[in-house]
């Protein structure tokens, strides 16, 4: 459960929270004249923003440690990252709505060519089209063994996800992908005693698919990884009160929501804009707004600190919708930091930003950037804490003891 | 073992860390115009590393917590210092390098004075000469009881240390030093049912030992305090994947470096320049070089706040040796605050400088002082982090989850 003490204080009062997230939107500045993505950029909504509410910096598993986007977006929604795990099987499932539950195993999967040898020459089927790859997995589909039950759905182009369920299940299994060509896939083994039997059952069904798809031209075999079943996250309603809406783009992102039990809206806006109007468009339905921008992190994993900034004015110009909206709580910030230097994502704190007009303390930053967040009035804080910050504003909290 | 989610992570690149420790760094300033010795410093070079890195503040134990040297550098090592403990007797031992195993018990010892009713006259035996203590110690070395062996090593004038090896033996005794004179030395008991045997062991060694000594002029007896076994630190090879070396001028560092699995160069220079040069010389055979500089904290305890200031400025002088190695990571802090106006260690915050030219996130200070860093872009943060903020900036830190 997150915190556990907020549970008996929470007061669902009917008040707004917005968690506007720009994934791996903290940058760096290598020297005391560079600049990070987010100083680069014109941003004088932000800016105004900041003025007005708290600023602040996270710390989204523990200092010096960077995350993944499944524990980064976990600590976001308030679950301690280091207790509560999601496997790639289970998030990439919950992404394109597969039910997977507690018992059921799930894993991805990737087409890919095997020569002659069963050896890998390509791990992703020539990148085979959408539309190509589409039959070859529902062949897949087909192959059922005794026993349990199997389902697979394509999720985009050569990449699937596969989900068995019966009795006795239990993910403990190891990859199969080789990660390199010209080997053959892993031998698929139980990793505890208690998956002797998964192992087993997905060895049949693999030695049968494999099979099924041997005289596939291209796409005539497959690498699963990831296994995992449902982390059994509590959900929002529960742990919050919330009735909580996720608006992205991504599927990756609409899975960890759906964990969380979040709604999650399929026809989403383009860009940030066509997000926030999308929000508008359910503005009444529900108190809590995961809006999720993907760019940000893309252009920080290609090194385009420019194309990070132009995201992120994107999402500047477009924030008068969300303000118009009137909510209690803004909160902006990101899942981690991707700086454009490193190219990947990183450890660096993460800039908060805390809008609540009826609540907030305001600092004495001005400006929202990496160097001002590190001054700002909220400190360096968990990413862990940012749910009982937004409830506290909202005044969805009840005091704690006499 | 220090922070358990490291381990997976650990990523062994080849880079190199530096942790320069300048012993009780930290200050204070009792007014507004006040300055603390590193702020009356003239350090050209450690601003100029300020301006280009990060700057923070760890807290070495708990807020409001003074620590003592041994749990001060544990937590600087990345051992959580209440969880682990180092007994005196270990420290001292393993400062002047005699091997105290798991089961042995070892102690700290000084000569004294006792008058004809063995009450204690002098403390440290009319602080004898190392010459002079010598053969003393070599007498009490010669005492053997059965069932035990018992090895006895000068470590400086009246000052010794005790190890008794055997089965079955427990520190937990307690210190026969009376802390005043005009008393006889205390009992030796067992303070805990284990250590029964010890205790029995010990006292039949100390009565044989003090009949040896009678003769002898001054040093005519002898106190034992800081009873202690093996602390079993898990190595930082082991916990870091980090071929480690100290350097050091004093034992005490020496110690607790050896407890952790470092190297302990014999050979060092003097004062900073000379240990800067000593790394120098060293550098190509380990990735990680701590470097303790002793006298910022001896001149702090002496309340002498200008002789304070001058050992920071040959550290600031002698800098240049240090940044032509080219270390992926510079870590410039304190153990814990020595404050000339308090004549002692406190629990203050200490400053804290990363200098990682190829990851480090500049922030707004540009003078490296406590003031500047209770507001720089780290924020303020435990010592027991530091570990993980250097392993992070060397690129020695994988993704943690997908």
């Amino acid at each position: 459960m997150p915190h556990s003490y907020l549970k008996p204080l929470l007061d669902n009062n009917g008040s707004k929270i917005i968690l506007l997230l720009l994934d791996g939107l903290g940058g760096i500045s290598l020297t005391p004249d560079g600049k990070s993505a987010l100083e680069f950029a014109e941003t004088p909504n932000l800016d105004r923003l900041a003025a007005e509410g708290s600023l602040g910096q996270t710390i989204p598993i523990r200092l010096g440690i960077t995350p993944g986007s499944g524990p980064a977006h976990l600590a976001l929604f308030g679950y301690e990252p280091l207790e509560f795990v999601i496997g790639r099987g289970a998030l990439s499932a919950a992404g394109i709505n597969l039910a997977v539950n507690r018992g059921d195993i799930a894993a991805r999967g990737n087409l890919c060519t095997f020569d002659e040898n069963q050896n890998v020459i390509d791990r992703r089927a020539g990148r085979i089209s959408h539309t190509d790859a589409a039959p070859v997995i529902e062949l897949l589909n087909q192959v059922q063994i005794q026993g349990v039950e199997v389902e697979i759905r394509q999720v985009k182009e050569y990449r699937f996800v596969i989900v068995m369920r019966g009795e006795g299940l239990n993910p403990a299994l190891n990859d199969t992908d080789p990660q390199e060509t010209g080997a053959p896939p892993l031998q698929l083994e139980a990793q505890s005693p208690d998956s002797k039997k998964s192992a087993k059952l997905m060895n049949q069904w693999i030695e049968k698919a494999y099979q099924v798809l041997a005289d596939q031209p291209v796409a005539n075999g497959f690498l699963l990884r990831g296994f995992a079943t449902d982390p059994g996250l509590p959900a929002y309603q529960e742990a919050y009160e919330l009735d909580a809406v996720c608006i992205a783009e991504y599927p990756m992102y609409k899975g960890v929501s759906r964990l969380v039990g979040m709604d999650v809206i399929n026809d989403v806006g383009e860009g940030a804009l066509g997000e926030f109007n999308t929000a508008k468009k359910h503005w009444n339905d529900y108190d809590f707004f995961f809006i999720h921008i993907k760019k940000t992190d893309s252009y920080g994993e290609d090194g385009n600190l420019e194309g990070k900034a132009k995201i992120i004015e994107e999402v500047d110009q477009a924030l008068p919708v969300l303000l118009e909206l009137n909510p209690e709580v803004l909160i902006i910030t990101g899942d981690h930091s991707t700086p454009a230097e490193l190219k990947s994502h990183s450890w660096h704190p993460v800039p908060f930003l805390l809008w609540a007009p009826k609540t907030h303390r305001t600092d004495l930053e001005t400006s929202f950037s990496e160097r001002n967040c590190a001054r700002g009035g909220l400190g360096t804080f968990p990413a862990v804490e940012i749910m009982s910050l937004g409830l506290a504003h909202a005044g969805r909290l009840k005091k704690f003891g006499a």
